[in-house]
C-alpha cells in the first residue's frame, strides 16, 4: 500500500542553552520555520497539534499569536515522551479523514533559565504517592525519572549481565555523531573511560548515561503525500506507525526493566509499513538514558532479548556502523526536546540533510518515543519512497 | 456512506455535589461503568483517551489502576469545552486506522469540596496578560470566563436587540427538562421572572444564565459500527463530526460576540453526515451560558443570524417544542462536566433511554462542544441508523 501521508516541513529553533524565549515563543518560531520550510504560508495551516510540555494551555494563544484562522483541528496532547510521534499519527489520521489538510505538530520547552535548570517539564512524577505502591516507592527515594530508570537498568544488568561499559558504548557512539552535528550541545568526543569516570547520578547511571536539559522548539508539517510532492522539499513519507502502552504488567510484574513498550509499538509499526528490521537504514531512538536505547533495540528486534549489551558494544550504532543510531547525538549529546529530538533528526536523515553526519543509506528511518517509566511508546516508520 | 463507527457504551458516576472521590477516581468509575454498559470487560479495552481537566497527568495511572494492559492508543487531550467531542473523533479515526478496536474516552472533574467550590478546572484563564491586548483585558476586570462571555452576549444584545428575557427562555426551557431528569442538580421549575430576579454574576448574565459546578465523571466506549452491533446496547452511530477554531478574527475582530466557532464545525459535521438542520431531532448544546445556546443555534443554521433571541423565546427548546434542546437540563440545570454533559445526554437520547425526558423522535442528535471564549468548537452528529 502506497503511503498517503508525508512530513513536508521541519522547523527548528536554536536549541540548547538558549535563553530568553518562553516555551510558547519557541513553539511559535518553530511553527513559522516549519511552514516556510515546506514552502507554505501560515494561512495554509488548518490544523495545529501542540505537545503539552511547558507549553500547556497556550494552544489557542499560539494559534492567535501566529494569526492562524479557521483551524479544523486544534488540541494539546500529552503522552509524555511518546507525544511527538503520537501527534504525527493523530495528524495523519485527521488528514486521511478529511478533517484537515495541513497540520502542524509542535513541541517546545524552556526549562533552562540563565544557565540553571529550573527542571524539565517532565521532572518529578506528580502522581507519585497516588497508591500504596507508589507511596512506598517515593519513600524509598524514587522520586523522579533518574531513580526509576536506574532501577530498570539495574534489573537488566542483573538478569542479562549487561554492564555499565555497554551502556557507555551508547554514550560514546552518540557523542561521535554529535561531534559531526552543528545542532548538538555536547560535541567533544568521549571514551568509555570518560563515561566510567563521569559522576554518579543514580547508580548504575553515570552522568553520561543521562539526557541533557534543553530549551527550544521543533515543529513538523504533516500533509497528504500527494500534496507533499508539490511542495518545496522532498516528502518524508510516513510509512507506518503504532503506539504501545503496556500498563501494569511491565511496571510491577516480572518483566520490569527487561522489556519495554517498544516491544508493542515497534512490531506493529513495522507491520503497517510492510517492513522488517532488515529494511531499516537508520534508527532515531528516544534516549533519555543509554539504557533506553539498548532495550529499545532489543524490543524492536535488532538483536535477541538480553543481547542488547553486546549489540551496542559491537560498534554498530556509531559513524560507520551497520545500524546508525541517534545520528544527531540524540538526547544524550544533541538536545533534549522529548520525542521531538528523534523526530527532527529522523526527518533530517530521511531527507539526506544531515551534512557531516548524513548516513549514506536512509530510505527507511525508525523513530521512537518513550515516556513515563517505560509506560508510553510510539513508533514511526519514515521513508524516502511511498512504497 | 454507512457509518463505520459507533458509541457502544456510556458510563456515568453520580454527578453534582458528590464529595469524596478525586477526579481520577471518578474517571476510573466512569470507565468501569461504560465498559460494563457495552457488555465488555476491561481487558477488551485497547485505547484510552483522557480529557485533561482536573485529571491531568493521570493517564497511565488511570490505565494501571484499572488494570488495562497493552493499550495501543493512550493520551491526554485538551481542547477545553470541545474536548469530549474531539476525543470521540480521535477514537473514531484511530479505530478506522486500525490502531485500536475499543477506545474509552473519559472526562472527570472534582472542583467541589464539601459543598464549596474550589473553582472548576477551567476557571480563570492562565494565559491572560500574555500579550498587550490581554493585559488590557485583565486590567479591566475581565479575568475569567463569566466576564468574557458577558461581553460577547452584550455585543449580541446591542447588535441584534437580543434581550435578557430571551436568554431567560433558554434557562426556563432547560429547567423544565431538568425537572424530568433524575440526574439533574437543579430540578425546581423556574419562570422568566425567577431568571430576571436571580442575582447578577456579570451583566448581562444573571445567576440563571450561568452553568453549574459539578463533580463527577463520564465515559463512552467507541468501537467499529460492525462490532457495536454485536454488543449489549443499541449502537449510537457517529454519523459526522468536525471541529472549528476560528482564531484571532472572532475574538478581536468585528464578529466578536456575533458569530461563534459553531459556524465552522456545525456545517462541516452535518455535511459529513449528509444531513441538514431539517433532519435534526434533538440538540445537546454546550451551554456554559444561556447565550452560548442561542448563538450556537444561529450558527448551526436553525434560525437566521440575529434571530436567535426570538427563536429560543418561541418555546421550541423545551418539552413539547419543535427542537428539543439540552434535554437533561444541560450545564445550566443538569450537571457541568465540560463537553461530557452534552455528549452523555446525546447518547442517552439517541438510545431512547431518557425516561420521563425522552424525546419521541431521536434518530439524529446534534452534540456540540464549545471552549475558550468561543475559541474551540466540536460537533458530533449521532444517530440510531448507520445511514
Amino acid at each position: 500500500m502506497s503511503a498517503d501521508i508525508a512530513i513536508a516541513g521541519l522547523g527548528m529553533t536554536e536549541v540548547g542553552k538558549v535563553f530568553g524565549p518562553t516555551a510558547p515563543q519557541f513553539a511559535a518560531q518553530a511553527v513559522r520555520r516549519a511552514v516556510a520550510d515546506a514552502g507554505l504560508i501560515l494561512p495554509d495551516v488548518d490544523g495545529l497539534l501542540v505537545s503539552a510540555g511547558a507549553t500547556r494551555d497556550v494552544t489557542i494563544g499560539l494559534a492567535k499569536d501566529l494569526g492562524l484562522k479557521d483551524l479544523q483541528l486544534l488540541a494539546q496532547v500529552t503522552a509524555f515522551g511518546s507525544t511527538a510521534g503520537a501527534l504525527v499519527q493523530y495528524a495523519a489520521m485527521a488528514i486521511r479523514a478529511g478533517m484537515a489538510e495541513t497540520v502542524v505538530c509542535v513541541h517546545a520547552d524552556a526549562p533552562l533559565r540563565d544557565g540553571t535548570s529550573a527542571g524539565a517539564s517532565y521532572g518529578a512524577r506528580r502522581d507519585l504517592g497516588a497508591t500504596g505502591y507508589r507511596t512506598a516507592v517515593a519513600a524509598a527515594g524514587m522520586t523522579g525519572a533518574n531513580q526509576m530508570y536506574a532501577m530498570a537498568a539495574r534489573r537488566h544488568m542483573l538478569t542479562f549481565g549487561t554492564t555499565s561499559e555497554q551502556f557507555g558504548a551508547v554514550a560514546v557512539a552518540e557523542r561521535a555523531w554529535a561531534s559531526r552535528s552543528p545542532l548538538a550541545q555536547l560535541r567533544d568526543p568521549i571514551t568509555i573511560e570518560d563515561h566510567q569516570r563521569s559522576r554518579w547520578i543514580a547508580e548504575p547511571f553515570h552522568l553520561f548515561d543521562c539526557c541533557l536539559v534543553s530549551n527550544g522548539g521543533v515543529a513538523v508539517v504533516v500533509t497528504s503525500a500527494a500534496r507533499a510532492r508539490d511542495l518545496a522539499r522532498p516528502p518524508v513519507y510516513v510509512l507506518g506507525w503504532a503506539q504501545g502502552h503496556p500498563g501494569v504488567q511491565l511496571e510491577r510484574g516480572s518483566q520490569f526493566g527487561l522489556v519495554s513498550a517498544a516491544s508493542l509499538s515497534g512490531p506493529a509499526a513495522m507491520k503497517m509499513a510492510g517492513i522488517t528490521t532488515n529494511d531499516v537504514d537508520v534508527c532515531e531512538l528516544y534516549d533519555c538514558y543509554t539504557y533506553t536505547v539498548l532495550i529499545t533495540l532489543e524490543d524492536y528486534g535488532f538483536c535477541a532479548k538480553g543481547e542488547g549489551g553486546e549489540f551496542v558494544a559491537s560498534g554498530v550504532l556509531g559513524p560507520g556502523g551497520a545500524l546508525p543510531t541517534n545520528t544527531g547525538g540524540g538526547q544524550l549529546s544533541g538536545y533534549y526536546l522529548w520525542g521531538a529530538t528523534p523526530l527532527s533528526e529522523g526527518v533530517i536523515q530521511t531527507r539526506g540533510d544531515g551534512g557531516d553526519r548524513q548516513v549514506d543509506r536512509h530510505d527507511v528511518v525508525l523513530v521512537s518515543g518513550n515516556g513515563g517509566i517505560l509506560d508510553y511508546h510510539s513508533t514511526l516508520v519514515l521513508g524516502t519512497n511511498p512504497g
